[in-house]
This record gives structure tokens, C-alpha cells and sequence, in this order.
């Protein structure tokens, strides 16, 4: 029995942490045994590393292939500790942002080799790929807004990049949906709360519950 | 101008520390600028890693890969905020461990992908090689018995593996030396201390300041 690995991807402030809690909900109430990861983080050693990645004081001194190397080791860990043992249990695992956050941030964003990117990427999880992979795709504009307004301290090292660099983001992601219409489903984050709730919980049974 | 790069290389107890401080007060005697580095660390968030990468509880827990990535992490931020800086300017570069530790203590010790190592040394330091590097062999059995002597707590994650792990991790030193003879200069270290020093000196002064 092997188990199912949803993510959600997107920029700054489109509600991938409602909208996860959210579905765990549903699928808890539905009987499945749910397990939720963030990235950077989830492990011991992934959430120092994001504390290196996300502090304000770090920002535009990491190199690009440092923060890349972090990424990747974050990954591998969590991939090794949690998500390959728990889909081997059979559950489900729901985690907030996984690879594809560094195809668009490091390769597009960075401007990173996208075979060096590929090359970190098999080296952290092999084989392991989601089944179905959230995009809440937001206007940028509005998405930083809603980032800001929710945090009452400093912004993070990632929230305080440019404009133009979150409508790169924003664009990297519709591409690479394009590139595998089957694995993605993009979603209009612009929608209610509750609206967007419902479509998730209908494309979840739909592909996996009918 | 460019500087020049020593690295010093070689099994726990072997003595890096103290050599690498006594050829920094020839050097500085000589009227060098000199910089010491070490691996993993050297910067802030280098130091950080370098906590995670030594941390008793962590021991076993690391996967290898994650390891690997994280020493790569550490060595790339290494490089391009200290290491290449420095050699631009014209100083002479001393660093503590380099890649050569994660050839033999990845590579061999872990067993890791030869190709995968040689990618990541690519990613993280480019075409940056030492002019001289240093091995201070020293029997497995002694090297530990040293390093556990001036422990006064816990044994590091490293320095708690088993002795044949060292055993291996002191061929591989000996074998690398063997496939690049002009960059390395392996050293007895069970010889006195005055003895080594003046070894490394003499061996300085022949290759740089004839």
C-alpha cells in the first residue's frame, strides 16, 4: 500500500496555509491518516536551516548556490525522515511547497542552471514526485499586499524582493503547470476562502476518491 | 596579484590546528598577510551549519546525501565570501579541511557517488583549487586516542564513527595524495611538533618563496 503526496505551491500571501489546514480537515473527517510538512523545514535540521534562509539579516548575503545547496538539503531531509516513510504507511501527505518552488524561485528567479537544478533535485528525492500539486495562482501585486499586512515585524528575506521578481515567480509557475497539465491544478486565488476550499476538496475526490 | 591557497587535510588528532597556526606566524613573520579558515564554517551561517553537521544528537539521524549537501553549502559560501575575496587581494589563504575531506569522508566513507561529489565541488567552488595541500597521516588508532584525550565531554558526531571508518577515511588521504603528487605533501604526524612545523615551512619556502 503506498500512500498520496499533494502539494501547494504559489507566491507570497495566497493562502496555502489556510487552504492546507483546510483540507487535512476534510480528509481527516473522511477517515485518512494525514501528516502536513512545510519547506524549508520539518525536520530538526530543516527548520534551522530555515531560520538561515528566511532571516532578514541574511538578505542578499547568501550566494544563489548556497541558498540552492540549503534548499536541497532541507529537502533531502525531509524526504528521508518523514515523507517516503509516511507514504509507505499509506498516508496521505500534504506539504507546503516542495520542488517545484525551486524550479521557479532559484531557476527563474536566480537565474540558475536548470540542469543543476535537476542534477540537486535527484540527488535530494530520487524518484518521489506528487500526485497532484496545488498552484494558488495570485495577481503579485496583490499577494505581496496580503504578505505584508499580516506581518507585524520585519519581512522576511524572501517577502522583501521586488515586485518584478514575484511576477517572474507568479509567470515560472502557470509554465511549468503547462509543462505537466496532469500532475497540476491551478486555482484562482483571488476567489473566497471558502470558494477555493470547495474546489480543492472536489478535485481531491474527484481524482483520487471517486 | 593573486594569493595563494594552503589547505591542510587529514584524519581527527592529526595535528591541523596546531601546524596550521604555527605556518601563519612564519608567513606572518615573513611580512604575509595571512587568513585562516576552517571547514565546515568560517561564516555565520557557515557556523551555524557547522553546529547542525557537529551536534552529538544529530549522530546516525543525517542522511548522507543531506550531509553532503550541507558540507557543499558551507564550502560555497566559504569561497565566495572569504576564500576567492581574499586570494584577489593577494593574501595567503589558509584553510582547514577543503574539498579533499568530502572526497574521503563523503566518498569513501559514506560511499556516496563519485560523480555526484565531483558535481557538487563544481557548484560550489568552480575552478577554485588549493596550490598546496597538506596531509597529516596519522594512524587511525593514535589520531582518535588523541582526539578523545583533549575532549573533556561528549565526542562530536565525526569523531564518535567507529575506528575502521578512519582507517578508510586515512587510505583515502593516502590514495588521493597518490593521484595528484604536485599538490600534496603527506606528512608523518606522529613526529614531534617542532619537527612538523619545520617540515611544512621548509616545504613552503622551496615551493613559493625560492
Amino acid at each position: 500500500m503506498s500512500g498520496l503526496f499533494i502539494t501547494f505551491e504559489g507566491t507570497e500571501g495566497c493562502g496555502k496555509s489556510t487552504q492546507i489546514e483546510a483540507l487535512s480537515v476534510h480528509l481527516k473527517k473522511s477517515g485518512h491518516n494525514v501528516s502536513i510538512y512545510r519547506e524549508p523545514g520539518g525536520t530538526d535540521i530543516g527548520e534551522t536551516i530555515r531560520t538561515i534562509l528566511q532571516s532578514p539579516s541574511n538578505l542578499g548575503k547568501i550566494s544563489p548556490i548556497t541558498e540552492l545547496l540549503l534548499f536541497t538539503a532541507c529537502r533531502a531531509e525531509l524526504s528521508d525522515q518523514l515523507i517516503k516513510p509516511a507514504l509507505k504507511r499509506g498516508e496521505i501527505v500534504i506539504c507546503d511547497r516542495f520542488y517545484d518552488s525551486t524550479y521557479v524561485y532559484q531557476g527563474i528567479g536566480r537565474s540558475l542552471d536548470k540542469s543543476i537544478i535537476e542534477q540537486l533535485k535527484n540527488m535530494a528525492v530520487g524518484p518521489l514526485k506528487p500526485d497532484l500539486t496545488f498552484v494558488l495562482d495570485l495577481d503579485a501585486e496583490l499577494g505581496l499586499q496580503r504578505a505584508r499586512s499580516r506581518q507585524s515585524g520585519e519581512l522576511d528575506r524572501i517577502e522583501s524582493e521586488s515586485l518584478s521578481f514575484f511576477e517572474q515567480i507568479r509567470q515560472g509557475y502557470l509554465d511549468l503547470a503547462k509543462s505537466e497539465p496532469n500532475r497540476f491544478c491551478v486555482l484562482d486565488a483571488s476567489q473566497s476562502i471558502k470558494a477555493i476550499e470547495a474546489l480543492i476538496w472536489q478535485e481531491v475526490q474527484g481524482r483520487f476518491f471517486k
